[in-house]
């Protein structure tokens, strides 16, 4: 029985929603000013942890369409030949756009959320660098062809690997990717933050754009599409190497 | 067969003691004086993970009566529209005051020998605040209305999940609530040290006002509201959203 | 078919033996001089986790003998009314004495080992109290009667807990007690730096008085018998316990 | 039906690629300057839980050639008398030099990539050491006998309980090994940083030698022999070990 669309969107909403959530709220914990998890040294840990627990919590929030929660998912299902997005939703044109649409919309919300949670702590952060650095991921050294190649092999990393998981027997669940998650933000996500997801990236900028901040600064639009543009090349290159040594899921 | 209920309570007891005594035992450890887990920095991943933890033990500990832990839980399974409480255990009105007498009682009692185990380091430690942060949670920028929310939308976050949870077949045991809750500290926990159950913190704020605990200072009962209400508000709301999503578990 | 004494013999010197080497190993790491992983601030956790994870490796290396490691458990067994030490290896006097001379040889090995690999280390640091803290347990607050209590209540929940582990069914191996070992050294470790198992302070604590290492110090005696007999009584009454509410293993 | 061996050779490129890829990344996020990651202190724990990741990950990729990884693995096997290097693969002097290349090379490629990923880090960082210790490993305290002493036992646990977890029937997948990882980075990497992995070290010291680093200063080929030599040593007991105890592979 296939699965409705409609179904669809709302898991993935809500499953992007509640990845975001958990993703920005961990970063303001560390960053933003007085709260419980403030850090001078030792952020960075709790932040990598805390985002690879955020994605092994969606994947069950969006069981139902098979949690891509990220368009760099989506499209590198795409490039390895699939037939189906999730169990009992095959790839088609429509699809496709209900997935980035679902993803992009949820992490919006989910960062809206995240905000409302820690809304006097931003109220209490000095930097404006900060405040945006919990929507949206910056450089660490601004250089963006440089920056941009960072994206595509955390985010060919990312996608070639859970393309292999999906087939590999194992009885983990969603481990494995979440554990796949925190080692891309340990070892490849000193450069940039690890984006490798355009949703993550795109829809909290918005909503950094929107929200009523106090001394929020620029959303800084001249790097945003280094997130979206490196974790989609990243994706397709790895649908079509999944391909070639003979895992693509299709 | 029925669970007998007084099987229930004093499953429900030993299992949130077990959940207090470790959770309220990794705040002593890191916040009190000349412990071995004293911490200037680095001492909230600590916490968060031991925490999840100590869920994760609790949980086996109560096993027997589906280890609610925590009235949220209670009131979220009853708002989802569920039939039973745990295997066997019809919800009832009767049983739903044995969970909820049962999960006070056994804090309480959680609380009160993590004071025994810490004792000395509690008589070594100057500030009041630093005492009572051991058994209740405080806000970080005081604001009781904006502290309600972030508890309302953690402990959402935490039933909706933990729905969730019981209709995903996995073999993962009580690692994902464990995780779930690591999750919720990491990114939900900045402005409120995360109560997200009414008995977590109730229960300790008792023992913390009849232990004769020298230079304690006063038990902040103007504060105790906020993480019984709020949490009982978000796990209704997530009761409520899981049967809407079609997903609760009646 | 019965497991012979002479392999449970060599199973449990050969897991307690791990344990104590990676165990005594991750406190030398962090606390000796020059080393890779050196702390001033943030060791506690890395200590944690290095001693959980020691027990989950060491679980799989006892696997033929139930992997005891700890007289604590061999102890919490017998009280309990277990018929069995592990598969095929009945409870019977000379049974225990074999488990018990096995765990404390084992730990005297390990730690003897764990000299050899920090041999430059232990040259090049300084304090004589932190060469014996490698080695063995040490109260943060000295007195006697409350490390005493700690050392129960520590010991009462690793062994109350792993006998209800033994009688819930799950798929995690030896996940869940080493996740245990960190929620106790997390939570109750503070005041005594959680000995919970008469081996691992004894067999340590005699290495550190027979090895050529200079500048050593004493070997504090007089401490001595608190990470005995401690564990032993928390062992004792967790195994009563566990009887009573009907978990008993036999 | 057997593998082919070029089904392995690419396997292992892929897989030893990926480890070494997110294993010297994570050195790079905490120790080149600028990066998220840059830590004074703390960064140690991150370095062996990404490193354990990394394994974790790598195990996956390499799941058609049994993932050795590391020829120390495959020189364990060897010595333990197994007849197979993984399923359909049989020991034979081809499969070895196949293994053996494989690693080596996959090693150089995954560092080559970190590089790329980091390279206007490396550029930012003024110490040489600093910059030899992302690809290679180094002694803490220089006395290669000594070393290769700890590099000895460090291999001899990694390949005894690899094979312990080969014969000991579990569900959690690789799982016990990047855990196993993780034990001996925080017990044992504290002298010489834990290579115990031949083609962990030589590959990357060899693009540490090759790629255009500025101010990168020499590679320390006076130390090159001592991970080599070290792991292999330690393997070959541990494979004898493993059968004299009964738990051969063979």
């Amino acid at each position: 029985m296939p699965t409705p669309l409609t179904t669809v969107f709302v898991s993935e909403v809500l499953a992007t929603g509640v990845l975001m959530l958990l993703g920005t709220g961990v970063v303001a914990n560390v960053t933003l000013a007085r709260t419980k998890g403030e850090a001078d040294d030792g952020g960075y840990p709790l932040v990598v942890f805390g985002w690879g627990i955020a994605v092994f919590v969606a994947v069950f929030v969006g069981f139902a369409s098979g949690a891509h929660l990220n368009p760099a998912i989506t499209f590198g299902l795409l490039a390895s030949g699939a037939q189906e997005y999730a169990d009992g939703v095959p790839v088609t044109m429509v699809a496709t756009v209900v997935y980035l649409a679902a993803e992009v919309l949820g992490a919006f919300l989910g960062a809206a959320v995240a905000w409302l949670v820690y809304r006097d702590h931003f109220a209490a952060t000095r930097r404006p660098q900060g405040v945006l650095g919990v929507f949206a991921t910056e450089p660490a050294i601004r250089n963006l062809p440089r920056n941009l190649v960072t994206e595509i092999v955390a985010t060919f990393v990312l996608v070639y690997v859970v393309l292999v998981f999906g087939n590999t027997p194992h009885e983990l669940g969603p481990l494995p990717v979440a554990l796949l998650v925190v080692g891309i933000g340990a070892g490849l996500g000193g450069p940039t933050g690890y984006a490798i997801n355009p949703a993550r990236d795109l829809g909290p900028r918005v909503a950094h754009a929107v929200l009523p901040i106090p001394r929020k600064g620029g959303s800084d639009w001249g790097y945003a599409w280094v997130p979206i543009v490196g974790p989609l090349l990243g994706a397709g290159v790895a649908g079509l190497a999944s391909r070639a040594v003979g895992q693509g899921v299709g």
